[in-house]
């Protein structure tokens, strides 16, 4: 009978951290990617420093963009604290990728042969959590506001399979493109070069979040896709966030006529 | 100091009983509005005895099928434990119908003028531990065997605003109509009126719960809603469950091929 327990769950990264959870502003900030931690009990999965630092284990810039850009917007944030490559929760447990055995060119050797029992371990203590905490802030506000509006923030690599991307700002959207077209539009009086359903889309099941949390609660939704390279340090993160935010404010505003405020009932 | 507390916590109606969560079928079945109970804090929003019992607070005899049908299916069974009053199940928070002021020919005491605060409440106090309890029992299917398919279970007046409706069984679906329509199929076979996305459908916003729970996750899914004179005791509940079983089985068998079982990756 030590203190042990106690000081694990103090010393764990948390599957899931909400910032600023009574913010102001309309939307809510997700970061699925935010991490590379490989936290017991599952550990390093068998990877080298290397590749639990490269993209395959997270998004990297994706967090610091997204506190930024929470800042700017007087948003919550939700994020993760373990990597995707423990538990994707951008994608539903059922998926491959959940708890992928493979992501670019590596081997995951941790994830290769899981069992149900170890599928079940992680659905249970890192998707169920993160997407109840994430529920219930949208729930909570859908119930006592104007609607909130859903951005995930995520990056990608500049490079993948040996191929260089042109794109720097991919707009994903689910089943409504209103607000992905609206972003999309104001993007193109800045330098970046932006492309809707870039280098993913929908298709490529990278809306699950989207599809799980805002779509059937009829909330506006976007998923941003930024190229890593142009998140690299604390300044760039809070440049690309203080150009970000007023097209994101300008987008919403610009599909909600005549008022951005719902009126209650 | 008194054990009130711990009383009151043991004979309040649960918001939500999960019947069976073991076992085996591929079905799960979700009873919404199972329950015309007005407990504690809410009471009986001023509602007469009457009105309590009538068809507006609860689907009459929709418990009792749907208790039969999991049996019959071998499936777990979600339901709630609130009068839909107090909080419709199958409505977002930001919903009118979620906290109706009136329903069908009826004033709502109780939800006249609600507050951002008791909207508040009732949702974090029945309808995020309802769906919380919904989506994990579907998440730890997804993540450790074949997918699970989800089957709400509902009732209807035989009267709505004087007209009488001929339909006696209703097929509704949310945005994947395979299901629905393979059920249609087998239960041409019956003798019942049965159709396709009547008395109601997705339009009226009557498949939230296959939008939230089923939808994003990839699940099969179909919304089965009884005209309620044929619901009236067990006996007729546990017929309707006899009949209703195989057409569901041979539907998901139909859709399915060439064998039901999905593969493990």
């Amino acid at each position: 009978m030590t203190a042990r327990p106690i000081l694990t769950a103090q010393t764990a990264p948390a599957v899931v951290t909400v910032e600023n959870p009574d913010a102001k502003g309309r939307f809510v900030i997700c970061c699925e990617h935010a991490a590379n931690a490989f936290p017991a009990p599952w550990g390093d999965l068998g990877l080298t420093a290397a590749q639990q630092s490269a993209h395959i284990a997270w998004d990297p810039g994706a967090l610091g963009l997204a506190r930024a850009l929470a800042a700017a917007l007087d948003a919550p944030l939700v994020h993760a604290g373990v990597s995707r490559l423990v538990y994707d929760l951008n994608r539903p447990p059922q998926s491959p990728g959940a708890m992928a055995a493979h992501s670019e060119a590596y081997a995951v050797p941790g994830n290769t042969g899981l069992s149900a029992a170890a599928r079940l371990a992680r659905t249970e203590a890192i998707y169920l959590p993160f997407h109840a905490a994430l529920r219930a802030l949208l729930a909570r506000r859908a119930a006592t506001g104007p609607l909130p509006v859903l951005a995930t923030v995520h990056s990608f690599t500049p490079v993948w399979h040996g191929h260089p991307r042109a794109v720097e700002f991919g707009i994903i959207h689910d089943a409504d493109p209103t607000l992905a077209r609206a972003v999309l539009a104001g993007a193109k009086a800045t330098r970046l070069d932006a492309r809707l359903n870039e280098p993913y889309s929908a298709a490529d099941e990278v809306t699950h979040t989207l599809a799980l949390q805002a779509t059937p609660m009829g909330l506006r939704n976007v998923m941003l896709e930024f190229r890593n390279d142009l998140l690299q340090g604390a300044a760039a993160q809070h440049a690309m966030a203080a150009m970000l935010a007023p097209i994101l404010q300008a987008a919403l505003a610009s599909i909600e006529c005549p008022e951005p405020q719902r009126a209650s009932n």
